[in-house]
């Protein structure tokens, strides 16, 4: 299997449909295809051979999705990079996978000067933006018109297609290698997931940076569908997009759905279009689940959990487990069940299987599992060892295969022998009407270890105390998990470009100087 | 990807679903791999190795599943023997496989005698009846009983896991290899064209020993879906087996589903809860089309389009293209579209791609394409050269992706130098009322090389005359296409194995000594 065959596939069948739309600008896959053709034939030109490897760092559009394709086109391998790094990050990943072109965009361009003699291997910068390209690059449009449509040159199936950073905001980013069968066969499980057609009208709202949207990418075009973009997200925008182009689709996680549910005005739009939302990257609190099925009452809810590792998705939770009450009323606070053909085990540290409903590490299998860490040929042999890749997520699975994942190792807070999973002590938080978000971690207690604190930022225009909200928990969840301390807020908190709360740098503060120890 | 894993993944999220139901034997997911785990181990015993080769001659049963998976799971080859053939080519097939273990129920008991001395591998027999085991054989409960669950060996990736033979009709028999990876890839594109999901009730009504139906096993395995069986098709046990048990999913050839719409008693039943009806192996007639839809009214119809050796699907044609009006009804006649992962070209003789519209050879690629034909190099170079089946079947596209089936080359009729597919006069002639079945052939003539020739079975207590039929279709078609000679039969015209009326067998009597060159 290859990528470039989707697109293929999509010209085949829906040539003269819209493969994209941003903003004014609508492309048939006919006219995509073209242009893909001829920026391979300029990728090539400008130096890319088999195997060379194309970065990209740009916000949400047409090209970035032209993009995805062309590299692939013409051979190569490609890197999303996450826009919301520091360049001396972006200058890591960069040399680190031996980047031989740099494509950005105008929002990007600003930050060249950043690299300049930074940059070892990259030989060629292209400008994918409308002003006049800077010095030193070359012109998107301009290299694309000046280029005949190449062949495909149909590089495939355990070659790699892209590396993907992961874990930049804690220790050394790894590249991640997935092959064309991962990223195929990952695609395939979304189509049968989120059941996506031929006239299914995807938004990406997420960044396609981040291997959450990137599903979408191969998935929507597999069946030839309709690609939507807005450059980064936000919240009106995304409302007005859906209602204009009659999205029907779209992935977001768990806070970027929060912003859209929390939207004042998120009754005033016209959603009727939208079919199925996939969320993921961290479980949801039921709090908000109920927030969001207002505001898309006409939608199927679809929770994804999974990691780049896996080529993003590993379980589903199906929309008809969203249910609060009723038989499967135990399952919506799970992550769903294995996939199709992956396959799930929880796992003691001998890597047995450990019985239903024990906590343990999760494992996986299947034709989704990353080829390897760029370049860490120990790091890969330790996380895929066995055959398996080991998550580093805690969890268990019930006697109907549903996977609860109870919390990251490093999120459980220890608390006097007690484990604290930090995600259930912030569900009970969200169901206080008065708050917008929240998070909460451990931090350092000379007798307890650890004692578990709460950070909180109440809705606009209301107020709430910390014995309030301590009172509330005690109603809800065990006196030992409920929050010593809590903390107000008045700005939203910081958020990794996966779109996760990073817990890190909110207990970075507190435990200066110390080592906290995680299992 | 591994066939077995869907068996785990069904036990690991519907456990206590029910998996099988025969007749009055229910068996849970639990209990069918335990079963399974057992019989891999009593094969085992038998001295079954990794890659060793058992083959299977019975009709549907629970036990069919069982075997099914129980081969793999001792790390075997299944082969899966037509029904319908006689003793002596069974034998060379037994042969011609090196099969060491043979599995006969208590229809095919019967046949051992004639097989005696003449198998040259075979060293172990199993009888899978329920009456007493006959001389020379094990008895499957027996030896089941008398084992403990082995693990699964976990036999995968491109190791073959079936031998399927095909071409039994004409020709000498070539055993198609498909690979785990073949058969699990197109058992997710089955998931996917029919929607198959956990609550998925299959009826097994065609024989399972063919792929059409074969892909039901494991498709609906890997949903945790139930399987349901009836011995052999018969289309009152069909009904009444879909009416008792609830049945969602069947996938028939045009045949049987023309024995089911042309019941008398159809009507009687309760077919409600029928929700996928596929259907495939060979085109079907516009007039029995409707017919069909009159009988499941509550449910789709998907087409399916392939072949053995790119292990059964190649395109689907989904159930909103069946309309004779609107904008879609062009596509009725169709075999539907590329399904996600596979390419379909129509190409000339040199591989050229040729354009839409224009009828060529239909070649197929992707993950499901066969690893060859067992022990013929030659043969499988031929048939996979350029890396793509060529499937002997000519068709063309048209704009939208839809592939038209024109005729196999050998059905199409060479008459005075213009080309008349069968197909399209076989439709004009179901359109009469009095018509239960046809085959339209060309038989030789002096003249005009060959002549257009209709076989008519009129419909019980009816009957019609040559020249009504040859009148009928001049109102539809062109003169040229028109029959010149009708014959007409009471009795059911031959049906192959894979359910397709056997045209050779109607040919030969008139080209006895003659040579019939075929494109």
């Amino acid at each position: 299997m290859y990528i470039t065959q989707g697109l293929k596939r999509a010209v085949q069948t829906n040539g003269r449909g819209i493969a994209t739309m941003d903003g004014e600008r609508k492309r048939t896959w006919a006219e995509f295809r073209e242009r893909v053709a001829k920026l391979a034939g300029a990728l090539q030109s400008l130096g890319l051979r088999d195997g060379g490897r194309v970065a990209i760092l740009a916000l949400n559009s047409d090209r970035y999705l032209e993009i995805n394709y062309a590299v692939p086109w013409a051979g190569g391998i490609i890197i999303p990079l996450n826009t919301r790094l520091a360049p001396t990050e972006l200058i890591f990943m960069l040399n680190d996978s031996d980047a031989e072109i740099l494509i950005v965009d105008e929002t990007f361009a600003a930050m060249l000067p950043a690299f300049a003699g930074k940059l070892n291997t990259v030989k060629q910068y292209i400008y994918a933006g409308d002003n006049a390209a800077p010095t030193g690059t070359v012109n998107y449009e301009q290299i694309l018109a000046a280029h005949s449509a190449m062949p495909d040159t149909e590089r495939g199936g355990d070659e790699v297609a892209g590396i993907f950073y992961t874990g930049g905001t804690t220790g050394r980013a790894k590249g991640v290698m997935l092959t064309h069968n991962n990223l195929v066969a990952n695609a395939i499980n979304l189509v049968i997931g989120l059941k996506i057609t031929d006239e299914s009208v995807y938004l990406h709202a997420a960044p396609m940076f981040h291997l959450a949207d990137g599903c979408g990418i191969v998935s929507v075009t597999l069946m030839g569908g309709t690609h939507i973009f807005i450059p980064r997200f936000d919240p009106s925008t995304a409302l007005e997009t859906i209602q204009r182009t009659k999205v029907t689709h779209c992935i977001l996680v768990p806070t970027m759905l929060n912003m859209v549910a929390s939207n004042p005005q998120s009754k005033q739009y016209d959603l009727s279009s939208f079919r199925v939302l996939g969320y993921g990257a961290s479980p949801m609190p039921e709090a908000l689940m109920i927030r969001a099925k207002a505001v898309f009452s006409n939608c199927e809810f679809v929770q994804a959990y999974g990691m780049t590792e896996v080529s993003a998705v590993a379980t589903f939770l199906d929309d008809k487990y969203h249910m609060f009450e009723g038989p499967y009323a135990q399952k919506v606070s799970s992550a769903g069940r294995p996939i199709y053909n992956i396959e799930i085990k929880v796992v003691d540290p001998d890597d047995t299987e450990l019985p239903r409903g024990v906590v343990g590490e999760i494992i996986v299998r299947g034709p989704t599992l990353m080829k390897g860490y760029w370049n860490r040929p120990e790091e890969t042999a330790h996380a895929l060892r066995n055959g398996w890749m080991h998550t580093g997520d805690a969890g268990y699975m019930d006697e109907d295969g549903f996977l609860f994942l109870v919390d990251r190792y490093k999120d459980m807070i220890k608390s006097g022998g007690e484990n604290v999973f930090s995600i259930e002590v912030e569900n009970a938080i969200y169901q206080h009407p008065s708050v917008s978000m929240c998070a909460v971690i451990g931090i350092p207690d000379e007798k307890w270890g650890e004692t578990v604190h709460a950070i909180v930022v109440p809705k606009p225009d209301q107020t709430v105390t910390e014995q309030a909200i301590i009172q509330h928990c005690r109603e809800l969840i065990a006196g030992y998990k409920c929050p010593r301390s809590v903390e107000f807020r008045q700005e939203a908190l910081p958020i990794s470009g996966a779109g996760k709360i990073m817990k890190a740098k909110l207990r970075e503060p507190y435990w200066q100087g110390r080592d906290r120890r995680i299992a």
